[in-house]
């Protein structure tokens, strides 16, 4: 009997296809390959398959218990994790991407600028065909970074706003153990100390029930009022009432968010008015970048070899801790 | 009689008046210092004045011909090389700042990656509190630049985006003498060839004769489609119309300018409402930024030593080459 993987994804390309199929054969696997508008056929597939790479709750919810390994090539994994009956197999493996720290970490580059350089206030003025004299601004270098989250958007952060000259990256997670992209990483446990003394808190932290309201009321007005707050992670992550406030009412500088609960956004919700704060529609972790893409591909075949071979997953998600 | 130094700026903070004070003391001058409210009070110090620290065109013409060394707070000293009678002494020795680097580099990645991530857009959506599915978009990582200009602007331009992972950094300068910053320098006769092979063209020239239209029409046209320019020097470098054009038709993919011609842009002009364009008011060079003061103060008190000593100033001026 062959053992089969159902792979349903929009991303790939000639090579990646290629790529996989040569992985797949060399670990004894045969790969059956759908794009997104072949759900029904897809369904169909996974019926009989071992394996499945995707990022589709539904699919997931319809494979039978002799599914053993899902991939998810996403990196949030909250949709899986919040409900355990998604797994028909209560054992299932479930794996992530983590190929996504560049191009998360180049957004995060591009808002923190766009917050110390004031670009939404000149953009407002050359919409008018106005000019401006010279606002105050600030700059990375010499600033002073907090980041919640040391996996690979955090690293790939700390690396960027470090190599502009940044003053000082301060890390959070949840063990404290420390990494040589960080000037300093502490327990998440620290995180009432650390936030007075935070310039620009960088919010890159997975959706797990310990995440949910990190950043509520009390530890938003423990920032200071020249502080900024980016967040790439999960909006669940931030208490949005008190965050809307402290903008709203200058008592913190700005804020840029990616994610935001929920999503989408209704087009009555008051974050589109709040003041000092740039919103992208989820899009800092874009899959159309040829580099996001590889990296994914090569992920997943590397642990296609481990899983064949017996061997611990590179991706390996804790589905009770949810990451 | 006292060797006198006429100050007229506005950003010099006490510690640097200070700062100033005492390095000139230590040369054996006097120091006086007007803000930019006190053009008559200035005008009247400067006829007994052997030096003037300032950016002001106007104060310059009013000065004597005892007026031996003008040291030009900005970077661009182009309204003090075009006309030589702004100087009533011929070998007036100039010089200019280059402390401008740091935040016009930091400006220079931030328009990048709103260029490459197609921030315009996105932004254009949120305005109208939409969602939208992910655009293609590009990365600083494996991308490459071209960078005109291999001064104290191109230079840090250069660091950061290899910092960030860029594939190949390619500076031109009239020397085309080799820098640790870029991959490779050429000199600037060797544009023609470059331009068809470039992704990211970063224009960071002084204002000289030979800066003029040095982006004219037949060059925009070597640029390949998917290629971005980006202006952090002067606005004469571009030959507006044909960038229009290019931008306008697609063929070009985008351009970034701080500096257009004439400054301030007036307000029917056909550069606002030009496709894939984003405009600031010539701000990247912002005085605001503590940094870019210090870096200002430092370099006068260093030349100023090395005036006192009959030394070669750093920032030294070629008055008919224009930078």
């Amino acid at each position: 009997m062959s053992r089969d993987i159902c792979i349903y994804l929009e991303f790939l390309t000639d090579a990646h296809r290629a790529q996989i199929q040569k992985a797949a054969g060399a670990a004894g696997f045969v790969p059956h390959f759908f794009t997104l508008d072949q759900f029904e056929e897809a369904k169909v597939c996974v019926q009989h398959c071992e394996v499945l790479y995707a990022h589709s709750p539904e699919l997931l919810r319809a494979a039978p218990a002799s599914l053993k390994w899902y991939c998810c090539s996403f990196a949030g994994v909250d949709p899986y994790c919040k409900d355990p009956s998604i797994f028909a197999n209560p054992d299932c493996i479930l794996t992530n991407s983590n190929g996504y720290g560049v191009t998360i970490a180049e957004h995060v580059v591009m808002v923190t600028l766009m917050l110390l350089r004031r670009m939404p206030e000149y953009e407002e003025v050359v919409r008018n065909h106005g000019w401006s004299n010279q606002l105050p601004i600030r700059s990375i270098r010499d600033n002073e970074f907090t980041i919640l989250g040391t996996g690979n958007i955090g690293v790939n952060v700390a690396e960027r706003v470090r190599g502009m000259g940044a003053a000082r990256v301060v890390g959070l997670s949840r063990s404290g153990r420390a990494h040589p992209a960080f000037d300093e990483v502490l327990p998440i446990s620290r995180l009432n100390e650390v936030l007075p003394k935070t310039k620009i808190l960088v919010m890159a932290l997975p959706g797990t029930a310990e995440t949910v309201h990190i950043l509520n009321r009390e530890r938003i007005a423990l920032l200071p009022a020249d502080a900024y707050v980016i967040n790439v992670g999960r909006g669940t992550a931030i208490e949005q009432e008190p965050l809307m406030e402290a903008l709203n009412s200058g008592k913190l500088a700005g804020a840029a968010l990616d994610v935001m609960d929920p999503e989408p956004l209704p087009s009555d919700h008051p974050l589109w008015d709040t003041k000092n704060l740039i919103l992208t529609p989820h899009v800092s972790g874009n899959m159309t970048l040829g580099y996001t893409c590889d990296i994914n591909v090569e992920m997943f075949c590397a642990d296609l070899a481990s899983y064949a071979a017996g061997q611990p997953l590179n991706g390996l998600v804790d589905r009770t801790l949810g990451y």
